[in-house]
């Protein structure tokens, strides 16, 4: 991953000349934009790292495994929200943690933990670094030192069980790595979020990932089965059975955890075969509401999908001017893709059933090919967003989930909050949104909102945000569906939680955490 | 509920007297088994309830929902294991709590806490009474006085959202109660466990209850969207969205917590229209490994059954000597049984992918008369529980689940432990088992042991009940799929969660209960 952008070099290309002219023409972009700037020339605030530290850490992990090399430090200065982006491309000194300790496996992540409680050194543990809610800051709280422990040695597949369908995952495992060594055994795990191609496995559990075919194989919290996870006092390891009534379910506590209560090191997780086919099909409906009752009329019967996605108009109008980048047919109203996955006749069944939902319910059939360019298109997203800033753009996507009856006044509230605050800072605002997620109860909604950088677009997009985050606790949504808390969701954990229950929290990370080093400022208020 | 058995006076009825023979000549059943008590006659522990607390706690509720009455404190006396029931008729005074305490809502309910924390007087929260792990017991712990806390008067349904598909229910609902009110919208909630006719749906979440549907609608657990807790330290307000990335999920730390954490006042459930159709298939299989392998090929290709449940060779066997009582026809080797509820298109479609899949994997299919009966006497288990007892046979239930790999080992290591703890003690035992609730992971496991009553039968059912939970612990189960953990399964808490889960529940419990006044000597060691 590269420091100051999305993954790979490979991934970035500017926009077609159809499109700057577009964004030029609506948003009336001018001036100078933000350069990103070369990795080497950056200076770095000096690493605060003592030598005592330095040998006691390298004394656990090995000199080897202990950086305070510039690269190093610079890779791991933050996550990928767009404020991180954009706060790279700024002149002068970066953050960046004092040093970054690579641990081989779970004794050595328990071995520097304790390293750190008893030496007042904070972590940060680090798996993909493509948090977009501030979860992996250097932020050192009250201590003097932060390290960053990197998961990536933590990188094999165990313990596969074919019968039960289940594996033992490193959490260091990158989404590609491990469909690829399950795959070697004719397994898949199914969990495909935007960020597949970087994140790890203890992000995904550390953040309650949830991947686009999620309709299929559930959420990343649905998929674990056993958690191990080392903190300051000692190992925690939950999960003894696919379901349990003794007491309160402990793994729900370290899913979502974000670092803060422990580090995971381990996750058994729940896999299936390599689907024998996969079935597409796409839908036109004339509007969003129309769309999402389609949506959930598909849910609610249990037709089971593998992706249930619907795009709203705007975003269905822009994926049209981005046709020359995805290859992409002409689609009005709003889009909606299916997939279906496993045996033929399952397939065929679970398809046929959410074709007559899906008819009967205003949708017009489209046929596969809307549906296999999303599928093909569906990692590019974020390369987009950098291509964008470097044509003085700004773009930033936040999600939510509510029910299904208040799902078009969510939708109402956050579109008009985002525009409102845009609006009066100075630019259009283009808000788009679909749905990705979709529950028998109810559904997230994803925005990715498009306006011109002003002078200061750090603080435009942070007062865009705040707005949008009271606009949604006070329109009965969750504060993130799928993005996590991290650093810029806290202000209004008290607000989804509440005071007793951000007491709760508190409590259980005395307990685990007494010295306070895991993720400060991250999750808990 | 009558005091002393399972149900009402109604659901009694002596066993047939062929059953009688045979039980005599398999266990020689002889000698002057203890009978069932008159409850006018039983005498109690004095109340302890000083008169200052009565004035007290009336303040709060009203003098009228204050009883010391001698039917009440004994309808509140405990639960319904067998040990509880043969302790019911032995002679001598039974322990009762010292008073029972009807509060009318939430606010109450937290007012009651409060007035407790205070004044050092022991809750027990109290809902049907179904517990069959002493989880409603009088037990005092340090405190001179404990109350029974009856939420029957929180008997409400609200906040119907048939578009949502939600409901909100108030926890002192019992189960056809609660069906009744949500059939009246043309909702059901689809929970049906063995206790369903008495237990409460505040009971159902605080103990991870799963219903017989559960292939269908999932565990109680999964039921849940919103939950209302009253604690000492005030209210918890979790779930304000189908999913959320915001953190630990806390409602699973109060689903399962058994009053121990907070009392559960209000439970936002997720509900689906009553079903257009059911179709029943029953099955027999050569053998219990045949059957489960079949079992789980449905639940892996998501087949999506209502109900799936496999019953071994004795189980099987004894449905047919007890084919008197519920009109059943005669099934050889292991009869499974499996329900498709929906819509017709659906159930055609599920019922059918199902049928191919146990067909191939060498179940004969037998019609519907088999799972019709199965449905129909699905509450009778119980009374014949109390018939038993009545002829001097002990009869008692437990379960585990564990990963389908594991899951014949499980089953004979736990039919070991109960064969041979009983049979060392002196009497034959049969031991029959079924899978009632599978996930692709792995499988539930249900266990009937049948036995000749000897001297002291409480001791020598916990002797077997000992010897079980060490053979589940050494074999890889979890010590309670569905039955949660109470005072009887407390002794493995610590091999189920580690020391360290035992201490973040302590630090949640300090943190909501300062003073331990919730259900002392339940769920945490």
């Amino acid at each position: 991953m590269v420091w100051d952008a999305w993954g790979i070099p490979a991934g970035h290309k500017p926009l077609s000349a159809q499109v700057r002219n577009l964004l030029a023409q609506v948003f009336g972009i001018s001036g100078d934009p933000l350069a990103r700037r070369d990795e080497g020339d950056v200076p770095l605030r000096a690493s605060a790292l003592r030598q005592d530290a330095r040998a006691g850490l390298s004394a656990v992990v090995g000199a080897a495994h202990v950086s305070v090399d510039h690269d190093d430090r610079l890779r791991h200065a933050g996550g990928k929200s767009t404020p991180d982006l954009l706060r790279r491309r700024a002149q002068g000194p970066q953050d960046a943690p004092d040093a970054v300790v690579f641990p081989a496996d779970h004794e050595q992540v328990l071995a520097v933990l304790a390293y750190c409680a008893e030496n007042a050194v904070a972590v940060v543990p680090f798996g993909g670094g493509t948090s977009v809610v501030g979860g992996v800051e250097p932020l050192r709280g009250r201590f003097a030192t932060v390290i960053a422990l990197d998961l990536r040695r933590l990188d094999t597949v165990t313990g596969i069980d074919p019968i039960s369908g289940t594996a033992v995952l490193g959490a260091g495992l990158t989404g590609p790595r491990a469909e690829e060594l399950l795959a070697a055994h004719g397994l898949s795990l199914g969990h495909f979020p935007q960020s597949f191609q970087f994140a790890s496995i203890g992000g995904f559990a550390a953040t309650r990932s949830s991947g686009q075919a999620s309709a299929g194989y559930g959420r990343f919290d649905d998929m674990v089965q056993r958690l191990r996870v080392a903190t300051p006092s000692g190992t925690m390891d939950m999960g003894r059975a696919p379901a349990s009534a003794a007491g309160p379910d402990l793994r729900e506590l370290f899913v979502g955890s974000e670092g803060t209560l422990g580090v995971i090191t381990e996750v058994t997780v729940r896999v299936h075969p390599v689907p024998e086919t996969t079935a597409y099909q796409a839908w036109s409906f004339p509007d969003f509401a129309t769309g999402a009752a389609a949506l959930r009329a598909v849910v609610q019967a249990g037709a089971a999908p593998t992706v249930l996605r619907l795009s709203d108009e705007a975003e269905t109008g822009v994926n049209l001017a981005r046709a020359g980048d995805i290859g992409g047919a002409a689609v009005t109203g709003c889009l909606a893709v299916t997939t279906f996955e496993g045996s033929a006749a399952h397939v065929a069944a679970r398809s046929a059933e959410a074709y007559d939902l899906l008819a009967a319910a205003g949708g017009k059939a489209l046929g596969e090919t809307p549906a296999r360019e999303w599928e093909h298109g569906r990692f590019a997203a974020p390369y987009m967003r950098d291509a964008l800033l470097d044509l003085g753009v700004l773009c930033e996507t936040l999600e939510t989930a509510t029910n299904w009856s208040n799902l078009s006044e969510l939708k109402a509230k956050v579109t008009a909050a985002l525009t409102d605050s845009l609006t009066a800072q100075g630019t259009p605002a283009l808000v788009m949104c679909h749905i990705s997620h979709s529950y028998p109860t109810g559904a997230s909604l994803y925005f990715t909102v498009i306006a011109k950088q002003l002078d200061d677009p750090i603080a435009q997009w942070h007062r865009a945000k705040n707005a949008v985050g009271d606009a949604i606790v006070a329109s009965g949504g969750t504060i993130t569906h799928h993005h996590a808390v991290g650093a810029d969701h806290r202000p209004w954990m008290s607000a989804e939680i509440g005071e007793l229950g951000v007491r709760v929290l508190r409590a259980v990370k005395a307990e685990l955490d007494p010295t306070g080093i895991l993720n400060p400022g991250k999750l808990v208020p």
